[in-house]
């Protein structure tokens, strides 16, 4: 079982950490089945965080994990923080294959979007 | 003239900020010949801020600004930082048009987009 885990920064604000659970629930939808499930996780101010997905991915069985990092620009919490609470989990959990992808907002595509979004008002 | 303003969060980390001047760069190619100049702004941590963005504008003779919010979630900087910025702006600048498009994170492109991400690893 191969579970991607959708992870964003994670709001005070309730309904912006709700959008990234329905976002997760979208993404689905372009799947080529090569995920059996996407669950989303936050770095702060909301649950669960990334050691706890990962817990909850080892208990259901998956055999491989893919992280993906839902921010836009390649900061701290992309060069230390993610990296390291997956480097601590990992160790918890040595049979499963833990996989970071490049971060949202390294897509060439987003400047095109962003200027579909300006043109549209 | 019509400028768009790409506005961000801004990072202490310089690197970040460079990123969403080049975006800036990046979103021109794309553009209808709607957009006179596209400039970045950002809410904390560099320059210009949104005042003075709009500032340079109404200093370079732009009779519309866009102010395109590049941010993932509606959370406080959208529902209440932003327009507030933007209203206290337009108040020392009458005579300049300035209107905000929907945030960035609002685009349904995006679980494709994440889902995409997650499939080339």
């Amino acid at each position: 079982m191969n579970i991607l885990i959708l992870v964003a920064h994670g709001s005070r604000r309730e309904e912006s950490n709700l959008e990234v659970d329905s976002l997760s629930k979208k993404m689905l939808k372009f799947n080529s089945n090569q995920f059996d499930k996407v669950i989303p996780a936050f770095l702060e101010f909301a649950s669960p965080s990334i050691p706890e997905a990962i817990e909850m991915c080892s208990k259901i069985g998956a055999q491989r994990v893919t992280v993906l990092p839902y921010f836009l620009s390649a900061g701290v919490h992309i060069n230390r923080d993610i990296p390291e609470e997956v480097n601590k989990a990992s160790q918890n959990f040595p049979n499963l294959e833990i996989k970071v992808t490049s971060y949202f907002g390294s897509r060439d595509e987003i400047a095109e979007l962003l200027m579909k979004t300006a043109l549209e008002g």
